[in-house]
């Protein structure tokens, strides 16, 4: 059911020199499938997250804050599938513990150098002991072109695997990039419901970090909606190798740092957008541009409530051009003083909206034509500034509910 | 598909003596189906009323606020089913003026004496010539005991006629109540999506009227949420006439103030309870009680939140205990420093979450046994302090997505 979403060719994922993977058949909730993904990091590594808002972060997610500041090197990253590991209290804690000490034991790493992460069914026990004997099979498949694989590992509910790459030059040096992701329900842009995992064997000072993996999200991850439910174990990693032979970027400043950057937010908004594309039933892709706003959070507020809104997207999945929705979830969007008379909206080439109301040039079949498209872009000016906003969403079909509804079945 | 929801029996609905309901078809929409409603009122009825937050108001929402806000009397209510007049700019103004210049003729009584009221498909040019040529036909029926007829006249996806009628005395005096409300999508807490008509003959001094309406909507339709979206053109009205013989009603600190409250309140909580039990595609009804907050604000975020997530709502309508959703919804309600291991969760009387995790008594059979239930109960205690809020809401079902992706065809 994915829109225009393919698998990317393991040829074309580039290894990251100091980072390898490997997986195993844990067996978590189902048998017969690699459930349990190691990621392997080369001393020297760089490594910093961002993670969930919600007030119930799983434990996984607890202890992959407590591990990142307590500032020591990060060796390892353990995922599994199958199980969220929330909700599950002090056990919960103990249980992601156990794994990175597992993990440690066989890596010869501290335990704190283990990030932990799960993705699943919330509120039930995860079965440590399966995840801990699922390990050694983790290690023994280790190997550096195996992202392919990565991405298999990790999927829940998601229909295609996501990982993207991209090479750039810093400096005349060649460097790499290489990201996987998982969705695909509870999405929203505050942080999409996922987890996500890029790495580079690009050379970045580990106190640019936590800066950078901000940045990276706030243009990808950030920016995708499906259906505005926010997980307990969203998870986002930037891990950087420091292989590559140019100077250590050391300065938010510097012309290799936002080259960098920029390669990087490339990459991750591709797999954010790959998620929005493999949204639970997602039919559509649609592509939401809040522009002329007064601040970009007033264009993002406004882009949201587009992308959250149900009826919109319902509309969407029907092809039908039922556009006073639109209008209805800008003005839901809770702005102070919105001259709506001011408000244009365009549905691709399509003026729907002049001045507040339909626009004189519309016909109803300009709309239709657009709305059978399986890509769709909107895009409103508020006539109040000059900030702009970009989100990433799907449509609401049966198949949202079916799969939502048989979830654990 | 209405949840334990039947239409009131016209003999259970009370004439208010000075108010009399007429109907016309219209044409507005749909041939062959009364969609146009006039209400008359005697002169001296007192009229407040509380209207959508949404920044594109619809056209007869800001004549309304207008009209109120002239402080002159109101001497009718004018309601067309089948198109919003929303988006519209200066074209939809004047066709909402125009509808109360008609009434006003007809009447006897100034333009801004009418409240004109629309609800329908949102951008699309009111056809004002056929409205207008349907009011003579609404003056020609109107009559005291056709309140049943008044709630089928409103409807556009309701399925079940929303009615109900009470009785009080005040100081001995015999008083009456009567409402009307229609849904069904586009609902949420704030002012859920609705028009609603709420009269009595009981005596109320019109300085009092506006808070009055304020504190029956906060306890009744502000506490309904079916999809989180909130229309343009939400309104709920409060007329009171005045024939009731006993003293007027001219302090909120009375004891005949409380009283008539309170039965306003269980008239339009009842209307607002019919609205859930008849969301759009509703297969279950949803009373989310929200305890120990630290304040009735923070009670109320809580239980919107529970009540908004697609994901709970779609583990309802397959009745499956996926109840880590309730814990995933509960930690995106944003409440800063939400102590999680305080958290206690009931499903009616099962204990799912204690010290915000799995409960040790907690077996899957009793969730399931309740979720079975066409009816549920959720109880959080936050253990933060004494406040509470109580939503009602619906599941959400594959009919939601067909309703409202076939709205218009």
């Amino acid at each position: 059911m994915a829109v225009n979403l393919v698998a990317e060719s393991p040829e074309n994922l580039y290894a990251i020199d100091g980072l390898e993977l490997g997986f195993a058949q844990a067996g978590v909730r189902k048998a017969n499938r690699r459930d349990l993904l190691l990621i392997s990091l080369a001393p020297g590594s760089a490594v910093a997250g961002v993670f969930t808002e919600n007030s119930f972060a799983a434990a996984p997610v607890q202890v992959c804050r407590r591990h990142l500041a307590a500032g020591g090197p990060i060796r390892a990253l353990l995922v599994n599938a199958g199980n969220a590991n929330c909700g599950t209290g002090a056990q919960g804690l103990a249980a992601a513990q156990t794994c990175c000490e597992a993990v440690a034991r066989l890596l010869g790493c501290e335990p704190t150098a283990v990030l932990p992460f799960s993705t699943g069914v919330i509120l039930e026990p995860l079965p440590v002991d399966r995840v801990v004997a699922g390990i050694p099979d983790c290690v023994a498949t280790l190997g550096a072109a195996r992202w392919a694989e990565a991405a298999s590992a990790i999927m829940t509910t998601d229909t295609v695997p996501k990982a993207r790459s991209r090479r750039l030059a810093l400096g005349g040096v060649p460097v790499a990039i290489t990201g996987i992701a998982k969705g695909v329900g509870m999405l929203q842009p505050r942080m999409a419901t996922m987890l996500a995992y890029l790495a580079t064997d690009a050379h970045v000072a580990a106190a640019l970090m936590p800066r950078l993996v901000r940045e990276v999200a706030d243009a990808s991850f950030n920016r995708v909606s499906v259906d505005g439910d926010t997980s307990t174990n969203d998870s986002f990693i930037l891990m950087a190798t420091g292989r590559a032979r140019h100077p250590v970027i050391d300065s938010a400043a510097s012309a290799q740092y936002l080259e960098l950057r920029a390669a990087l937010i490339a990459v991750a908004a591709e797999l954010a957008q790959a998620i929005a594309r493999d949204g639970e039933g997602a039919t559509k892709f649609i592509t939401v541009v809040v522009e002329g706003a007064a601040s970009e959070d007033e264009a993002h507020r406004v882009a949201k409530a587009i992308a959250h809104s149900p009826l919109v997207k319902t509309a969407f999945f029907a092809s039908d051009p039922n556009l006073g929705r639109l209008l209805m979830a800008i003005g839901n969007a809770g702005i102070a003083g919105l001259a709506t008379e001011r408000i244009q909206l365009y549905l691709d080439d399509v003026e729907v909206i002049a001045r507040g109301e339909r626009a004189a040039s519309y016909m109803e079949a300009d709309g239709a034509r657009v709305m059978k498209q399986a890509e769709i872009g909107i895009r409103v000016n508020l006539g109040r500034g000059t900030a702009q906003c970009t989100v990433w969403t799907c449509d609401f079909s049966y198949d949202y509910v079916k799969i939502n509804a048989e979830y654990r079945t």
